[in-house]
């Protein structure tokens, strides 16, 4: 994996997505007291999703030359997190989505209080794994990271972001409103993944996560801008959702603000960006570019 | 604080309330970046509830002769997981519960979405207390608390107690089902809590230590029976929620199980049990000892 003799980017993403399935499978394959929940947990996690923000933990590990052992944990447990946010986020009172990756969401194939305690299950498995992790990082990493993860999560990201987002659902929302959602929606937990890899080397630089930090927060962003185009021009049954779904919510979205052709160079423009942020800040950021690349040209 | 010079109970739960309700008030004062989240988490958490779990991290901590100022984030975490499980207890699609507290349930002063979103910031929250505690415990020692936590809140503790608790409901169960599911509802928080508060002396003895899990597995467990006679014999302004709610939902309880006077007698033996266990493993255990027997008369 040495700059000399570069992965693709689709055997980087093989490999990385198979670190994942692996770790996941196995802290799902625990013994959980009640059969209906464990199955449940299953289901929500197990045999879908692109991985990406696992991806962008073993990226940046890669990028600041950490070992991926030490990054499979804090993999794991923004997947984690990242699956409880989909499964809350499709509940009745919440997105009301029938479908996620091509099959019925949690609380259609199982019931809504299950799917509820699913979430809340998935989130506490997520700080166990990191606290439990067995490898060659110090205790006070682990809760660096730990800190990190829930700080990226809750109030102060992700779970302020998708309040603000259903707020905003049905209103007329300015660009720059729209960019402070979607930071702490989307952003907040792509950024935590990409500083949880740096942080897997303890000597990663001041200097290299603060361009890490800069690459994630563009990135995040793009992601976003991605995501809108495809709800306006994928189909469903490449996105696994229904297309149009946030249009028919009457969600702003970039598209809505932007037009399509602007919304395209936005996204353009920020993995750029990302590509620039890290210019030189090693010789092992090639997947990190890619990946930018890859992020805005996803068709899913 | 010494043996010589006991504090009453009364004075013991006011101390311990106030720090918790200190450090409740300004984990939650932070800025959160939706008004609308941060309103509904302070609702769900201040002003209200006996406390009790704080009060036992504070009460083990004492046992153990542990700085009162090492448990405080420990404290507020329990708290904070113990009010996100009410708030997503009572959702229509769980509990169903309008009332708590004495006041409307978050879903009904806010809303449904709101309520998820409130309950899973709450649990981020508790780990982040726990990861960033500022004191003199040990990155392991707050490893350990963590790991504690989250296997109690989550899939191996709580969250599959609540899964089995509405598996049960409406079913005929047995003796044995029913101690098991509130072993993991109602116990495996209340397990926590002590074992939290023990950590706070990083010398606390393995003796001492296991004592410690023997008063939390009786008194956990004791706390649940109180529970159902209340729900039983209690009125619903003393409560704080109907009254024979759970019969209405015929939930299986001790008291449907067993009647109410072997009830009240499993409840006393469990107290009972719960003091036998720490007999002598302190001189500053009054507070665990007076507490087993305050949960088994509480009135509400």
């Amino acid at each position: 994996m040495s700059a000399q003799n570069p992965q693709s980017l689709d055997q980087f993403l093989i490999q990385c997505q198979k670190r994942v399935e692996y770790s996941l499978e196995k802290t799902l394959s625990r013994s959980i007291p009640s059969n209906k929940l464990k199955k449940a947990m299953r289901y929500a996690c197990l045999d879908g999703g692109k991985r990406i923000r696992p991806v962008l933990v073993y990226a940046s590990a890669q990028a600041v030359d950490a070992s991926m052992n030490d990054a499979d944990m804090a993999a794991c447990a923004v997947e984690l997190i990242h699956s409880y946010s989909l499964v809350h986020d499709d509940l009745p009172a919440m997105d009301d989505d029938d479908l996620r990756r091509g099959k019925p969401s949690v609380h259609k194939a199982f019931n809504e209080a299950t799917a509820i305690l699913v979430g809340d299950a998935l989130q506490a498995l997520a700080f166990q794994c990191l606290a439990e992790q067995n490898n060659a990082l110090s205790a006070e990493t682990k809760l660096l990271m730990t800190t990190m993860l829930a700080e990226a999560a809750g109030a102060f990201g992700m779970t302020a972001g998708q309040t603000l987002d259903l707020e905003a659902s049905g209103t007329r929302v300015e660009l720059n409103e729209l960019e402070t959602l979607h930071r702490l929606k989307t952003g907040s937990l792509i950024k935590a993944s990409v500083r949880m890899g740096a942080l897997c080397n303890p000597q990663c630089s001041e200097a290299q996560l603060c361009a890490l930090e800069q690459y994630a927060d563009n990135i995040g962003l793009a992601f976003q801008v991605q995501d809108d185009i495809l709800d306006e021009i994928g189909d469903t049954d490449t996105l696994g959702k229904p297309q149009g779904s946030d249009r028919a919510q009457t969600k702003p979205t970039y598209v809505s603000l932007l037009g399509l052709g602007n919304a395209k160079t936005k996204a353009a423009e920020l993995a750029n960006n990302a590509i620039l942020a890290i210019e030189g800040i090693s010789t092992s950021a090639n997947s990190l570019r890619d990946l930018a690349n890859y992020i805005v040209n996803r068709i899913h």
